[in-house]
């Protein structure tokens, strides 16, 4: 890259909450696409939070190819969230599509989502660099490394270094998948910048049968966190249920990765550790990746 | 497309200042990337209009991928290319980033542009579709035609049908251009919509040289309005200076273009014929792509 | 281009029999997609003379995406090609896919085409810069120009400087088209090596609807010879009926493009000009783009 | 897919020498890119059976996009091959080009490889189809799995169901890596197709700094086999060497894939198994991703 990036670090991590992304963590995210019901959303929230979840998702505004799709509850769907925050203790994340919503959000919200669609919407990220929180910035959709950390410089430029990159799929001509994960993207990232880095499995492969091979792949590559669509009823989801899974599916699948992230020497939190452990304590002596983190 | 998009007619046109988008003549939109001062502007404006361009193009705000890279002089840009509609009785077209932004470029230009990298910013779509102006509204980077009308739809579905699609190139692993102009799009978009369709060969090509072939093949793919960047001094440009022809290029250029489009039974103006022109004269009687403006 | 290519003059003509590509004729290929039986294709070919064409197209050894498609008449359809030449006088285009075949393919047919899954297969690239007769090279679906002029190179590298570059649509995201035509890559080529370039709307559109324009596009960007599937029954056809124009669409087409080609200071033949024709007694006194071709 | 593709069984495995891909074995396949001398390549041979390698990669004939590049030793390559074979009692897997030359890498080779370039070379894929040997397809530059599985479908209809599939990586438009390694395909593929999947880190990274963590991740998605590209002298390599491991980080990211092997239920051979093993003693009892292989 010739666009002279400078960092004042090799690696910094980014606090929501208890949580610290970036460390020998790897981070659990979990949640459905849309915000879609306050009852719904909170015994989800809890449910979630037992099976060792540390970050909620959920989305009060959709940006939707079609303006003819749901769009989300809008402010409603904010103060579910943060119920849901206040419920379970948890962090929330949620998408925010116009700087104008900016302020609220972040009154509503631990981590701000800039969406892959903004990724290059420069008004939007001068303002999410002036909240206060940190914010999560999506790969755009053909997007470089190079013009993402770029964009993520729009964040920085305005005063915010809490950043969050996630990989979340390029298009690609294969079409079995929504998107094309890439996953060298993450020690590319970790080469060049020094932003923690989550995988979003569930957008890129838009449908469950494949988010477990991935989520596995993630971890294995050197994945700060994971983003995954979990819904207590995928099949009546009102949106993108087709790439949600169950609860039980989701369960299962975190006691993969746990074995996982103990074979690249880092950790997945599950429920028994409660909120009170002390991140110190993890002992990181064996792991095959722990430069990589 | 399963998109169910439908329109009550097969065709329309958009008015602005005198200019009709959609009628037997192509359009010819020109000026350079960013209003870069007064002088320099209105002196290029005048030029122009000389040379029988009717729309004045020029960037306020300009969208960077870097945010260390010129920006545009913003609202004095937009005072500047006022004024240079004022002296010279053409049209303007500029660029609105900000969804804040939309109602004080409104007051200051005739077209709206939305940039390529705010395609899908919905926010910004829905506020355009309720600024009372035409929207010109540039294809994504890796856009399928069908999420373009989907994103046009999004200004429409907020209560303007005065749109313009503007071509300018797909990203594409072509690096002898900075994008790959898709020529198709046209013809496609005409069986699909009933907006006019303009193209920018600038844009797509990045390099001057290539602009005049490209030019030439967008009016015989039947463009209604070509989007054309032309610089007083390419050499001290502060953006895009490598993609701007200068005057005497430009000048060489619509003499070839005004062929072509006759072959193809459009018209390109020159200077005689004035301002008072009456559109009902074009004779359109022996054109091989009647059908198709 | 670091690829540091190397030729002895900026621009060369390739002659077929009595067809020179890269003079300012620009030269029409058409026929249909396969061979598919002796009498309709000399019935076919004895018609597409009588409009101006000037060389034969017909698959006789066809590439197939899948096993169980229908893969041409092979030799059969060699002999009902070299007949056709016969009865016509007409050059004759043909691909050749196997390096086994190329002694045969060049005995019965003027120009061998390498098609676009071949443009990097090595051995037959070799094979037919060896046999004696021009090459029309087709670009790979997701090549680069610098890539298909090292493919071009290949050929020349054994020996065969008879090279004719084919822009066929490349690869990307739209899909409605069945790829996009890179009708950039013309001024492009032309600037980088010295072949004669074609351009094939019908494969690139996949669709007659589109085949039209993009001709018309392709004679204004400076081609020096159009592909173009013509079929006398395009609803039956063995394959690619989709993408062929039936014969009345056909004539009305070359109309419209001996106009454009006019325009561009070049030529299109038409029955009347017969055979014997001179070429040098074609004026370009007054061509707009007669420093391009 | 509507390609009806029509498999026997939902899964196979292929056999090659003592190897068998598609079992709960992990097959680890290395050496250099090409084979570029009788003493280096025995030596390093040797080496590489030791840390546990099963199969041996060189090539003798190497596609090259330039023709001035080193293109392979040819025949006396093959000898090498064959001498390392001899020696080291491993599986040779190298690459044929040409048809012609079939017969003859089957005469020094156990698995004919058909790289990337020539996926939809039909020519070569009906003569490997004939060759009584497995074949390793890799993916083409920019096929979709659809297009890939119907290329393998060109083998199986000439005879040969001995097929593994080998991922390598698509081009997309990132440019920190050569290409963008799609691990979503393995999971795809096995939904799909019967065949074991390789892959192949070394040449989608084209940087040895990224080798480790994607390998690491293909043992995690369910790979059956890993291609890696290990030279005793990477900055010395005829070609390639960027992107090749020395020896020892070889031996290490050995130990690293071991134990993610053992994560997901499979196991990955280090040199004590010797060659006696006996493969039913492999115990999968514990495995996360025990359906996948």
């Amino acid at each position: 890259m010739d666009t002279h990036l400078r960092y004042d670090q090799p690696k910094q991590t980014v606090t929501a909450g208890e949580v610290i992304f970036g460390s020998p963590e790897v981070i659990v995210m979990a949640g459905p696409c849309a915000v879609e019901g306050r009852e719904t959303y909170l015994s989800s929230a809890r449910a979630l939070k037992r099976m060792g979840v540390r970050v909620l998702r959920g989305g009060a505004y959709k940006p939707r190819t079609s303006p003819y799709s749901f769009a989300g509850l809008g402010r409603e769907g904010l103060k579910i969230l943060a119920e849901a925050r206040e419920a379970t203790g948890l962090a929330v994340v949620t998408e925010v599509l116009d700087p104008r919503d900016v302020e609220l959000v972040a009154a509503h919200a631990d981590i701000l989502q800039v969406g892959s669609r903004n990724m290059q919407n420069f008004a939007l990220l001068h303002e999410v660099g002036q909240c206060g929180h940190p914010v999560m910035l999506k790969r755009g959709m053909a997007a470089t490394c190079e013009e993402w950390l770029l964009a993520a410089e729009h964040i920085r430029a305005a005063g915010n270094d809490q950043i969050i990159l996630c990989e979340r799929g390029i298009r690609t001509f294969e079409n079995q998948t929504r998107n094309t994960l890439d996953l060298s993207a993450v020690p590319v990232l970790k080469e060049l910048a020094p932003y923690p880095v989550v995988v979003d499995p569930s957008h890129a492969c838009g449908r469950s049968e494949l988010v477990g091979a991935m989520a596995r792949a993630a971890v294995a590559v050197g994945a700060d966190a994971l983003l995954i669509e979990v819904h207590p009823d995928p099949a009546h989801a009102l949106s993108d249920g087709r790439q949600s899974l169950d609860e039980p599916e989701f369960a299962k699948l975190l006691q993969e990765l746990r074995r996982i992230a103990k074979a690249v020497g880092r950790l997945i939190r599950s429920e028994e550790h409660g909120q009170g452990i002390d991140d110190r304590s993890l002992k990181i002596n064996q792991g095959v990746a722990n430069d990589d983190y």
